[in-house]
């Protein structure tokens, strides 16, 4: 492709994404084709010859659009936001531009460099503690997602409590890891991968507000020590998945540090929300934790994926992470003036995503995030207040910040018609957990176009279907 | 940001990206500055207000470029070929633009029936086994390195060796698994991170072509079985990393069958080769493979991160690799008629990463490839022809594609002044790895925009740079 070729589809390309944006709100939230008819409508093979762009971008608009859910629109509420904006994109477009790896330090010191200040200049926003700085015993660095963060993490305290012979050995089936029974299944398939094995992940039981009770995890740390098992992680929630709970992470602490087991904080929704001094009760107990993770990637305006892992003393993850064949060894490296983050993730290969980032917070500035986020919560707050005040609804969990969990008083089988209703009218896209047992609604709100009238016409749609439902 | 801000500043990216490839010969090849050089240049914290993009996309300019080594240049002949290309970046901008998840195919059923497609089309496109199909017993999921793909194949390897029991119990010490002592050292990484230990990762003798030797894989096999312990997964690697060297990978097949261990073929930097019917020699065995990989990433103008993993029998790896909370649960996938990538990897969230794929292909076409690739091996041949008939160098492997390892015949000392002159230069960048004990050079040919002249201006730089050196 030519220069001026790419520069003239690039400027289309462009322009269809800020089309996009203009009319995401006309496409139904969630897609609604049917399994395989997406590729039905592709061809069965390659083509020999290659084709003109114009062609190809037509295929979006085409083939490609009606498969999407469009996680971009301000009335998707399902899952978790996703949200992305402008700066990301164009961030991450010249990320795509420069094309350069950033395995080690040499193979392009920007990368890495700007990675570890943007990742230093975050510590104050989210008041985490010093000693996550690069300048302190830790730092952090740009993972995937918050799985591969807790995998890195529990392989750190897997490698500490067996003091790295699980890394030359193997393990031997006496390691023992915990969480609670509302952790994110990522923690189940981290023990998983680590040779730890499901059945010694610990699952911690929760207190009414699902929140892990820590005198429960010291009674079981007791009960498997006692027999000769060897604790080595503990994973601790800060904004659940299923229901927002908040884990008492400073008792946890007290307990891990007793107990000398790596703690791991997982806030990879609600970190974010910390930027807000009135929401940094949050971190509570985090300057005790050996790990700590949030996604930019979620609740951050920008794009998938940029999850920020930060470690207290960054030589335990290093130890456990590194290897050093000789087609990688360089002055720098060996000089021990740089960071090499391939020593802190499973793949060696890595993107320039801290660019993205950058580009967020200075397009943004820390008051511009506040604002976005503290709308975000007074509109998930406002949600939680209409449910409250109608007799036929009821509130699944407390909803501390963005994400309202509730539910009619009528059942399983009439949330479940009323999700249907609401999910394939189109007009709106939520998803569900269990609480109690019971099938709950989740209004996750955090769309980066996400407005007072969206959440507004969304609970008047959940009453529309109710009054339907029920007449 | 505006849709008319992202417009013109979107337009001003892209043109920056077009001038950026127009004048990508003019920067030294290989980063010049200094360690906290980068950083010190940026400001210790983020700035409580937003700042104009200009002033953001001007800082890539006057703070970022100084740190790029240029990986896209026509001049990079280090570690592997990252190539780009514009339709690739395109592809990927939309990506970012739309902003899906591809976690289940009901987030986004467009991204999991599009990757599926172009997953399919490459195996008749690369001369892979039918079964390796999605409409076989097997398919293709995108991840993000060669590295994840080997971790994803040692566990299932793992699980279908112990019957899924270190899934749910651990690790117990007697697992073993085999590469080559050649093997790239993310197999190490993932013996490591899976619970097995690097010590129970045998690395197999090679020959003098530093390709692993069947019978003393077989004999190691035999040595293992009888100490009592778990031979498990087998790595044989199409295109070493050191050298290009090529495993004998139809005989390591015949002994993982009668042993019933997973055999994972790592064809990373070489597999898109065998897009040119004359090199795909390359797949010979990997019919019986049970998992294999490749990387669009490296050589296949595909911007990272695209690696494509392939397994046989798709119903191990899902089951090693799933799990299905509640909140995740949904129509599509309890009726078991969609694929559901996120047990096909160790991350949950998943980019839409298979745009990129489609566009390259379809931009290229299959004959469009196939001419950029047949000219890098010609020009990678030229250069060794001229390496064999110059008595003071030496070729220190075969030269069977793209790669070429040569030294000065004048011992370690020479060939790294010679490396470090040359890259210190500016002008070109190429790195080492040691073969047979000694230093040796690795002239790699693959950049998107690497033409005669730039490989015959490399070869008169190294002459140069020779009679400096033995003057």
């Amino acid at each position: 492709m030519s220069a001026e070729e790419f520069r003239r589809q690039g400027h289309a390309v462009i322009d269809w994404i800020a089309d996009y944006f203009a009319r995401i709100e006309s496409f139904p939230v969630l897609s609604r084709v049917r399994p395989g008819e997406i590729r039905s409508q592709l061809p069965q093979s390659a083509p020999r010859a290659g084709e003109a762009f114009e062609q190809i971008l037509g295929d979006i608009e085409r083939v490609i659009l009606p498969g999407i859910t469009h996680w971009q629109s301000p009335n998707f509420y399902a899952y978790f936001p996703a949200n992305a904006s402008g700066p990301a994109i164009l961030g991450d477009l010249l990320s795509s531009g420069l094309g350069v790896q950033g395995m080690l330090w040499s193979t392009s010191p920007a990368c890495t460099e700007l990675e570890t200040q943007v990742l230093d200049w975050l510590v104050p926003m989210l008041g985490l503690p010093e000693h996550f700085l690069s300048s302190s015993t830790g730092g952090g660095v740009i993972q995937d997602s918050a799985s591969s963060a807790a995998l890195c993490a529990l392989l750190a305290g897997r490698e500490r409590a067996t003091q790295f012979h699980s890394n030359r050995h193997g393990c031997d089936g006496k390691l023992v890891a915990y969480c609670s029974t509302q952790t994110h299944s990522s923690v189940e398939k981290a023990a998983k991968v680590a040779g730890i094995g499901a059945l010694n992940l610990r699952q911690i039981e929760v207190d009414a507000n699902f929140a892990m009770r820590p005198e429960a995890l010291e009674r079981q740390i007791a009960v498997d020590r006692k027999a000769g098992m060897i604790p080595c992680f503990v994973c601790a929630t800060v904004g659940t998945t299923s229901s927002n709970a908040i884990d008492p992470v400073r008792e946890i602490a007290r307990i891990c540090r007793e107990q000398d087991l790596w703690l791991h904080v997982d806030a990879a929704m609600c970190g974010t929300a910390a930027l807000c001094p009135e929401f940094r009760f949050l971190h509570d107990g985090v300057e005790s934790a050996d790990s700590y993770c949030f996604n930019p990637h979620k609740w951050m305006f920008t794009n998938f994926d940029c999850d920020c892992f930060y470690v207290a003393d960054r030589k335990h993850l290093i130890r456990t992470l590194s290897v050093l064949p000789e087609y990688l060894r360089n002055q720098a490296t060996l000089s021990g003036a740089v960071i090499d983050y391939r020593d802190w993730q499973i793949p060696l290969g890595r993107r320039f995503r801290s660019l993205k980032l950058w580009f967020v917070i200075r397009h943004y500035g820390i008051e511009g995030l506040q604002h976005h986020l503290r709308e975000h919560v007074r509109l998930a707050q406002e949600f939680a207040g209409w449910v409250r005040n109608d007799a036929r609804f009821e509130l699944a969990a407390p909803a501390p910040l963005n994400l309202v969990c509730f539910r009619l008083r009528h059942g399983d089988g009439a949330n479940q018609k009323l999700m249907e209703a609401l999910n394939s009218s189109g007009d709106l896209y939520l998803t569900h957990t269990k609480l109690d047992g019971k099938l709950t609604l989740r209004m996750c709100i955090g769309q980066t176009n996400t407005e007072a009238r969206h959440v507004q016409e969304a609970w008047r749609r959940v009453l529309e279907e109710t009054a339907r439902l029920t007449a």
